[in-house]
């Protein structure tokens, strides 16, 4: 999508395919800083430190990171061990999530076929553009399965579409588009009248850090809030619909995504407003029956919920907010049960609540 | 209630009446820091910047301004002039705390009188005292009313009883025990085996800062938690019961309290977790029948969500969450329809969901 008024990627090729680009997100909003990967060192680190994040990106980072492996790799019987060791450093970054490891397979698919190093560092790197290039459609599509629901409710209102969503599903956290926010790229790029509530999603706050960042620089209004503002906001008609995405879909619809998002489900649902879960349909998970029961939840540190980070007289600081004493407890997701769900927006079509996947 | 080992209220009587202490509650929860006030100037600054904050506790300190107007009024015919300009002017500093009006227009009752000055000074400074001992004792009361069903919940259960709460509900906002935390204390008091979820609440985090801080001080055991985790502990049954304040009441029994406090009804009925509302019942307001149309919603400054403060390096600095340029939205409070509440907590003692005040 935009930023100040270019065209990019959370990814890309630079020096003819010699290195990869991205943009070192632990920087936003307060300072857009891009880099240049060289090594697959340099992928491990940028997923490991969190320079990227968001499964596609992820995903994506690891599929390039395995293009830098093999520029470095030696040309002859050595190539397919230095592929293999490059496979593990990556997957061991970020040992749950299920896009990278997938991403490195179909790399290692390609080590271990029968072409030379030479024509196999080739498909390597035609492959990290291709899975870039097939997630930026993925999430075009499911954009466009959105925007047909904002235009009907634009169709049926004065004014804009307020459309509220929970944490970072942007682009950010994808290759372009992003998953919640592709609808409202779409619609807002068609000429549609949007504003985003954006919850700012503590506590790593991705919501105040980076969807209000991405919404901006593209040009999307938009207004942060506290996680508590919604259900009083949806009270009042403020809210026309609720688009989030998902970590992790059940069978039965049960969504699990970041911690809060059900609760502005619940208030959705006793308010009469929309609730609409937006994914690729490879986070549909036909193992789990009963989300709630079944989807392990993780806990992060404490710390996150104790101190908070931001800029202070132009740097970028971290203050204490609780008493030094006092533990915290960090639920990084809930789950969201099906029966609260409108529908589900995926890059083949929306689906309706009670749908079996 | 204890604060290392001593007795503390918020508010209390120094120099046998020539000073009245109380703490400075922008330091909490990094700095404890006592400070005295001399003269009624001093207590109006105390009210306007937020020295003192909650409205019984604004109250008791507007009582105790006056008392320190009549130390310094001249004790002649200029006496009562001199009395009504100081009521003006505490009055003038937070101008919807009614709390505020009333204690001042309760020692204004004895300006009127027919007493020599001397006696109006020593009656104004008795009717201080009085106005901060019937509001702990109040506070008492609730906590005596609510320590019952923390005790029912008790007897039932293995281990401690898990209660969630929103906001500073506890005697930092009063003269002492508190509203929402008046039950805990005086459940905890009596060897019930207690752990309390504290809300952090933001924008203004006044669980982080100050329940936090009160409730480790007191000895009680807690754990910080970011807002949107509530609904993932009762799905998980890791909430026994949700206790908060209230800022009015409506005689329907429909409660505004702060931001957040809807989302955590929905969740707590939801998940049949009993939630409760304790609060003095001069906090009923019986012209308002429906809360969520005729209460109106405190407004403030979209620089609370795109700031906060907090401890770096030994200081208390204030750090930008947002990118510069997102505007954001600062609604102070939501409504929560009866329907949601399963009873409320009074000094009267306890009253059932569907009650008519």
């Amino acid at each position: 999508m935009m930023v100040d008024g270019r065209h990019y990627r959370t990814i890309w090729v630079e020096d003819s395919g010699m290195a990869v680009g991205i943009i070192d997100q632990r920087m936003l909003p307060h300072k857009f800083v891009t880099e240049k990967l060289r090594t697959v060192d340099d992928a491990c680190r940028a997923i490991k430190d969190m320079h990227v994040r968001g499964a596609p990106l992820i995903g994506a980072t690891a599929a390039f990171g395995m293009h830098l492996a093999a520029l470095e790799a030696p040309k002859n019987e050595k190539f397919e061990s230095f592929m293999e060791n490059a496979a593990r450093k990556l997957i061991s970054t970020r040992p749950t999530a299920v896009d990278l490891s997938w991403a490195v397979e179909r790399q290692m698919e390609i080590v271990r076929s029968d072409y030379s190093p030479e024509e196999k560092a080739e498909s390597i790197y035609i492959k990290a553009n291709d899975i870039a290039d097939e997630s930026a459609e993925m999430c075009r599509m499911i954009g466009e399965s959105g925007k047909k629901i904002i235009e009907e409710i634009s169709e049926k209102k004065e004014g804009c579409v307020n459309i509220l969503t929970h944490c970072n599903a942007g682009w950010l956290a994808c290759v372009d588009y992003g998953t919640a926010l592709a609808p409202v790229y779409v619609a807002c790029d068609a000429g549609i009248d949007v504003h985003v509530w954006v919850d700012e999603t503590r506590p790593r706050n991705q919501g105040a850090r980076l969807t209000a960042w991405e919404l901006g620089k593209h040009g999307v209004p938009h207004t942060v809030i506290a996680d508590n503002a919604g259900g009083h906001l949806m009270q009042h008609g403020m809210v026309d619909i609720v688009i989030v995405g998902a970590d992790r879909v059940g069978k039965k619809g049960d969504v699990a995504n970041k911690i809060g998002t059900y609760l502005k489900a619940l208030a959705a649902k006793d308010n009469g407003v929309p609730f609409y879960v937006a994914f690729p349909s490879s986070t549909i998970d036909r193992e789990i029956t009963d989300g709630i029961k079944e989807i392990p939840i993780e806990e992060r540190s404490e710390n996150e919920v104790k101190y908070i980070q931001g800029l202070c007289e132009g740097e970028i600081k971290k203050v204490l907010l609780t008493p030094k004493e006092s533990p915290a407890k960090n639920y990084a997701f809930d789950v969201t049960p099906a029966r609260l769900i409108t529908g589900y927006i995926t890059e083949k079509g929306v689906f309706e609540s009670g749908t079996e996947f």
